[in-house]
């Protein structure tokens, strides 16, 4: 859905720091997300997944909230809330962690930071998490702060994003690892800066720490950055199915758990630490999977956007899954596609028919991420 | 910001039952609410208002939530919940009520309906109360059962919704008073009717228990409304600014107390029942209001539309607050205002300016619900 953004219903939600700025260069259509408005649109879709490819895109992803976890507890607390051994987890370091419940559901899919020794930040998926953390916190006994902080992200994410991020920080700024953190000034602007992203390219997220400067922040980015060619843009939905990532809500909700999005390796039942879902998790793994995502390749006509409904996938005429996300990849020359299906007809080259609202077409399981269809179809 | 239905970001925002219904209808826009859309936008907003004030609508209301809480210890933990006095609560009874976090802030402003002496639902504004109140029950050690019950509130509100009541479920209807609630079948759809709704007006909320009936309902309550003057429509901003109701983000957040926006009376600090916020809400209570939601009146030209900024309010060039909700009242024939001022700013009277994109505008303290300005500008 795009917005125009012309007229207002109020404000029951938020702009971000960025909000002008986005408006400034470009951006025709917002979506919301954690209560914000999000820029989903800078006019072509394919030309803004080109430029993550080929250069580099900067885009206002502030609706990443943090919650910001302090105190005696910290640590302890952050272990309770995800299933990922954290032991590990060293200061200026970051992981992709899940939140489950306690019947090992996925209430969010965030980038966990650790600032420091006691000073962690959850970056949000769209489920207030805030609320989750802070309700836990009441009858959990630890001393632990949990805010929301003043604290507003970016993506800088392509191929071109290291040299802008040089251009910008210095050579320093090249030994920054994947999944690591630093903190950073630039001209007085208070900064965090990690190796991370939602395109599976080279791509950093600068955490701007005092929303006053958004406007700043961003244009002084920008002016950095045309040298390399970066240009406006939004989270790329064509990339980010191509490389298998979860957009939460559409591929994944409180009633899907780890194990049925192949992210088994983000759950430890082994640890001695306790963690909500733990109990449920074990169970679920005991009893093994009913369902599975998959990867599909759709025939047919090219899909005009992503589908804005989950499409039936059947077998005989037998329902056996929905297709959660699709897009059309210019890339691959295909319709690529996350489905959710019974897990007897989840193997690579099972085949389906989806019914969409233009008709149904023939569908097959294929690997993800993912690559060449021909040699996958060949495969088959 | 008002949508184009003709694209999509994908299935991560999720429709309700009666969103094809509302497209079909003459929907022109949608906002997005607890990561739903809800229309918003019927062409109209000032025919919406009037249809709403002199005949009825019908609004898709999906968007509002049910957290249902069963369990022996249900009513207990509901209690928790709330700083409200819930021990006259009724089975078959609802109340408005807020939810607070540990320091007395807001995190929501749901109805509560009571359907059985251990089952409840808190039909909910925008925040995942769902996961706060689930985090909660983790280490609380009440046996309680919390989920989100495949339940869509339609609101029909106007004048001559006792009517359509009458005629859609017949005269026993007639009967079921202001906020109290009713378990009825139309024709097998399995629904609760309460006498609630979001407007000032007499009206009704009607919630759906099995999502596959939502086009038929819908049309179902289209048809038996057509005499009456029916009209498919939206939550009207301009009513419920003049009622002085809340838009939560807008009018009141996590850090907005229940005293600042006049809600002292959902507090109930003497009850023996423990609440979470009650001892920080102890503190706010005794020392006193810093800083309370007024009604304003804003000179100059009616508004285009409700504001999508909070705009600043000065005095001698001093900001003492900032506009959260304002609206042109096409009744009123003035444009009217929320607005959250320093405690010493507030008497009734009391001139500001606003800082408008458009300009700057003179302002005065007015009395909450609104009415005839011009007997309110005399009295000051």
């Amino acid at each position: 859905m795009a917005f125009t953004v012309n007229t207002g219903f109020g404000t029951q939600i938020r702009k971000s720091p960025y909000f002008d700025a986005t408006v400034r260069w470009g951006a025709q259509g917002y979506s919301v997300y954690n209560h914000m408005y999000i820029p989903r649109d800078f006019g072509d879709p394919e030309q803004n997944f080109w430029n993550l490819i080929s250069t580099a895109i900067l885009c206002d992803v502030g609706v990443e909230r943090q919650v910001e976890i302090t105190g005696p507890d910290a640590a302890r607390f952050v272990q309770l809330l995800t299933p990922r051994n954290l032991s590990t987890l060293s200061v200026g370091q970051c992981k992709y962690v899940l939140i489950t419940n306690a019947d090992g559901g996925i209430l969010n899919d965030p980038i966990l930071l650790r600032l420091g020794e006691n000073h962690f930040w959850l970056s949000l998926a769209d489920s207030d998490i805030l609320l989750w953390a802070q309700g836990i916190a009441i009858y959990a006994g630890l001393d632990v702060t949990i805010s929301e902080p003043d604290v507003s992200p970016l993506q800088l994410q392509g191929p071109a994003s290291g040299q802008i991020m040089q251009a910008l920080f210095g050579d320093s700024i090249m030994d920054l690892a994947y999944f690591w953190l630093r903190e950073v000034e630039l001209d007085g602007i208070p900064l965090v800066v990690s190796r991370t992203g939602w395109s599976c390219e080279l791509g950093y997220e600068i955490y701007l720490r005092d929303s006053a400067y958004g406007n700043e922040l961003w244009e002084r980015i920008m002016v950095a950055g045309q040298p390399f060619g970066l240009a406006p843009g939004h989270t790329s939905t064509i990339r980010r199915i191509e490389g298998g990532m979860l957009s939460y809500h559409a591929d994944a909700d409180r009633h899907t758990n780890p194990y049925e999005v192949g992210l088994g390796r983000l759950v430890d039942l082994d640890m001695p630490a306790e963690f909500i879902g733990k109990a449920a998790l074990r169970r679920i793994h005991d009893e093994g999977l009913r369902r599975k995502q998959v990867g599909l390749f759709i025939e047919g006509e090219p899909l005009a956007g992503p589908n804005s409904e989950f499409w039936a996938v059947t077998q005989d005429g037998n329902t056996v899954g929905k297709v959660t996300s699709a897009v059309y990849s210019p890339r691959l020359g295909y319709n690529i596609a996350l489905a959710m299906v019974d897990i007897d007809s989840a193997d690579i080259g099972t085949r389906f028919e989806v019914l969409m609202p233009q008709g149904a077409q023939q569908a097959m399981v294929v690997d993800k991420p993912f690559y060449d269809p021909k040699k996958q179809l060949v495969a088959a």
